[in-house]
């Protein structure tokens, strides 16, 4: 008999659930649901009647509630994107920073399937003096300093809300959304930190001012050690290597080492590779020609292993003109790190 | 509906599978097979009709081929012990050792039942000159500087191998073995650490000499900076946290600590909490009237937790009077790892 050995999900936290994907042993283009990282801030929502209602309300020229039978029927939109959630990587920092210490798998990418906002929004009218639009999640819980329940809810300025990639979601590869993920709908905007990406969408509200809910003015705020704070918004061209693992111990000669490169509302034009942080040499990117906007880019590069304990470098760049620094911007609350990737192995 | 959310265990590598148990998330005394660590050295080898003889040979009376339906009808020991990989925590050493990064999840603890390999050798017969009993695996493959492939394969002095503890296991918690974790039949060697517990058990031959097996004298040994190797055998004193989680956020006020101690051929007698590693203050141990020699202990201790931010050390003795140090043996293969456990939290 054969035995087939699969990877698992990587457990931070039981209640709410918080789970890493497997990253560097998934190969995949698109990351099966049951793979996908797992990131709450509360307990999971019920799901009731209810939840398939979507209402429309605020700064619109008529409130309207969108049924799921109405919404699945419209004119649909597919998008295949990455969501990477904003303290990937936050073990990394050093000084560490308290908080959830995801590694590397708080990334995932699939293909989203739904409507565009700004379809609804036609349907909707948008009031002249709207200027963000807030979504509501279902779920809710006890947030610091907060005396009563409230729910998740960000919003998004009218301009990314209305751009025709940011879609309310009702299937994932194919599928309907499960419930771990956000279903009946949920909001997906590429490019931009999974703490955007709504899940269980309760209700939109259009705004004629700035959305000052606790995860958008507490959290999801960067607080640099030297500057103002700002928003956490548009994800960090970032890489990680699949292969080697870090400090494994590997065979003199050929070997491949392999990963994948991404940066939000870009893409990776390159990725360097180094062994001494100083001389770096291209890697060979994948299907180089397909369109990987807010998608992650394949790599990979054939080394020559010679004896000895190694140190190698891995730098993502993007069509934005970004790069991997060599430190990440340590901040308070550990979010958006991207410095340069490195991983330690031995050559027998 | 309500969704209920469970731990995996961790992957730090699928070919050979080797995937740790989520321990902190499981407050079980024993866990069950699906979540019990995975470590091998080589592919799963193929199950045959073979693996339900047994051949015990060499320096013995009379050699003789026991079958799977003779071992299972015999008299039956059930033992309860844990197992814990000789490279437990490895990735805590500092400086950093190269090989799988264990983190703290490399053990399990479950009833085995088999028989008792003594009463194999009553049958069989032990010739005066046996020195060591070798235990050799179905498991093979390729190793460093060797060139044909080798069996997994281990000794135990004569003395340990004719304790009434040591096991020709076949169930695990009341059922078989399952195929993963040494079907259908494993050695267990309660105190030992788990490279000692041969799977898949091929033959077992006495010998007159000292086994020289690559997993015995390159393998598992001990090489500190100071001193002269010695094999990797008895499981140190040793302990985790399972609550709080390390760079966990908590709120003021009385908070449980708790997590498990343990020791090899020992049991654990105290259990220290400190929060300056200077002053020590015990834990409360968890069902002390019991007989705990090989089985961790559960423990916890209710801290009233002021504002800020806080290291909690935590620091188990046992019956032989050994207590964790304060800094780890460091060894070049990176074995034994049981400096006093540590951990950060913020309190707000």
């Amino acid at each position: 008999m054969e035995l087939s050995n699969k990877p698992y999900l990587t457990t931070r936290s039981i209640n709410p659930e918080n789970q890493e994907t497997p990253i560097k042993f998934l190969k995949t283009e698109t990351i099966p649901t049951t793979y996908f990282f797992r990131r709450n801030h509360f307990q999971y929502p019920t799901i009731l009647n209810d939840n398939f209602f979507l209402p429309i309300t605020g700064q619109v020229k008529m409130p309207i509630v969108f049924q799921y039978s109405q919404i699945v029927q419209m004119e649909t939109t597919a998008i295949k994107c990455f969501l990477e959630c904003a303290g990937n990587k936050r073990s990394k920092f050093n000084p560490p920073v308290f908080g959830e210490q995801w590694e590397e798998g708080a990334i995932s990418q699939g293909e989203w399937k739904g409507i565009s906002l700004s379809c609804l929004l036609e349907i909707t009218g948008i009031a002249a003096d709207a200027r963000e639009v807030v979504f509501v999640g279902y779920d809710y819980g006890k947030q610091e300093d907060i005396e009563h329940h409230i729910p998740f809810a960000r919003s998004l300025p009218l301009e990314k809300a209305i751009h025709p990639d940011t879609i309310i979601a009702y299937e994932y590869n194919g599928r309907p959304l499960t419930y771990k993920h956000g279903f009946p709908f949920r909001l997906i905007v590429p490019g931009w930190y999974g703490m955007a990406s709504v899940k269980w969408l309760k209700k939109i509200i259009l705004i004629d001012d700035t959305f000052k809910g606790p995860f958008q003015t507490d959290d999801y705020v960067y607080y640099p050690k030297l500057s103002d704070p700002y928003p956490v918004t548009m994800v960090n061209v970032n890489s990680l290597i699949q292969k080697p693992l870090d400090y494994e111990i590997i065979d003199e000669g050929v070997t491949l080492i392999e990963g994948i490169a991404w940066s939000g509302e870009s893409e990776v034009t390159n990725v360097d590779i180094s062994f001494n942080g100083q001389q770096w040499v291209d890697a060979i990117l994948i299907g180089e020609t397909l369109d990987k906007t807010n998608r992650w880019t394949k790599w990979k590069f054939h080394w020559n292993a010679p004896k000895g304990e190694h140190t190698i470098y891995c730098r993502a760049s993007d069509s934005k003109g970004r790069k991997q620094p060599l430190e990440p911007m340590w901040n308070k609350k550990g979010y958006g790190y991207n410095a340069i990737t490195k991983i330690r192995v031995k050559v027998k």
